[in-house]
């Protein structure tokens, strides 16, 4: 049971609802790093965003993230369960694997992210706004594991309730969907 | 020397100058949250923020809210001080002292807040809006920390500086001082 009193929602939904103030400009943050211009895929980023919240054990936020990794990744759930486990052994792309490992460093503290860390990145090709848009998204999703777990927000046990969810989002975006959509 | 090539601005605002598509969702997001309509004056949601700031240790974010807790509450730099290092005992409300007990916690992970922790702020008055409002500001500090040293950005040292820069973001908030202002 939630620790306040929310609507009955799940996950970051419910806390959403119940403060749209705070909602609108965070679900426009997720938007833009997202699903804007980038020459990372949605694919990419909603897997650093799947990566991160697995990292910190966050239930809702990894498997709603993870259920569009994958059907940006054409359905492949899979790869999405690769990486969440074992990032470095997955079938993704070298410079992938370098921003994850950015990513999990900047998840625990990020001054554990190194110059080293930062060149291997760039190495296989990753270029400035690609290495500060990972870091950026683990920290949102720093925000958004500890703004779920911290207000005890419930999450659906059923994976075809996070399968239409994705779907949804995928199409019409976080902040159109905040308030649409299967509730459980 | 920061990770990326970021025009030369301290802490946040260098990454916030590099990239203002995402800057702009997270300035409106920690001016509502900061500044906006609360029952939690600007000055005890500044200190939640600069001692979550503190806890994750970093030096940026924790110097300049501190700075702007300090303008809030009439320049005493003592109770910032106080807060940061022992806030149990520091002279803040019951009520706040709960709260911090919640953001630090969050901080940490949000799954080790408990209903006792929430029960006990209620004891003191706190309202579910004020208990949503310090999970929320703590998470987003969570963010704003691993963004600022995860792109290992640079800090000036000068508190002559901060103090300067809290009076003009206190008088016009986050959104409309991100660029303006002394830089050094």
């Amino acid at each position: 049971m939630p620790h306040i009193a929310l609507p009955d929602l799940p996950g970051i939904r419910g806390p959403m609802a119940f403060r749209p103030e705070t909602a609108k400009p965070l679900n426009d943050l997720v938007d833009v790093l997202l699903r804007g211009p980038s020459s990372l895929t949605p694919g990419e980023r909603e897997l650093i965003a799947t990566f991160v919240s697995a990292r910190n054990d966050c239930r809702y936020c990894q498997t709603i993230h993870g259920a569009i990794a994958a059907h940006h990744l054409g359905g492949n759930e899979d790869l999405v369960v690769d990486v969440k486990q074992d990032p470095q052994n997955a079938a993704i792309s070298h410079k992938l694997k370098a921003l994850l490992v950015i990513a999990g460093k900047t998840a625990e503290s990020g001054k554990l992210v190194t110059a080293d860390d930062v060149a291997r990145a760039r190495q296989f090709g990753a270029t400035d706004v690609e290495i500060h848009d990972t870091v950026l998204i683990a920290a949102v999703f720093c925000l958004c594991n500890r703004y779920v777990d911290g207000l005890a927000t419930w999450a659906p046990d059923d994976p075809a309730f996070y399968r239409q969810r994705a779907a949804l989002v995928a199409e019409n975006g976080y902040a159109a969907s905040t308030l649409t959509g299967p509730t459980k």
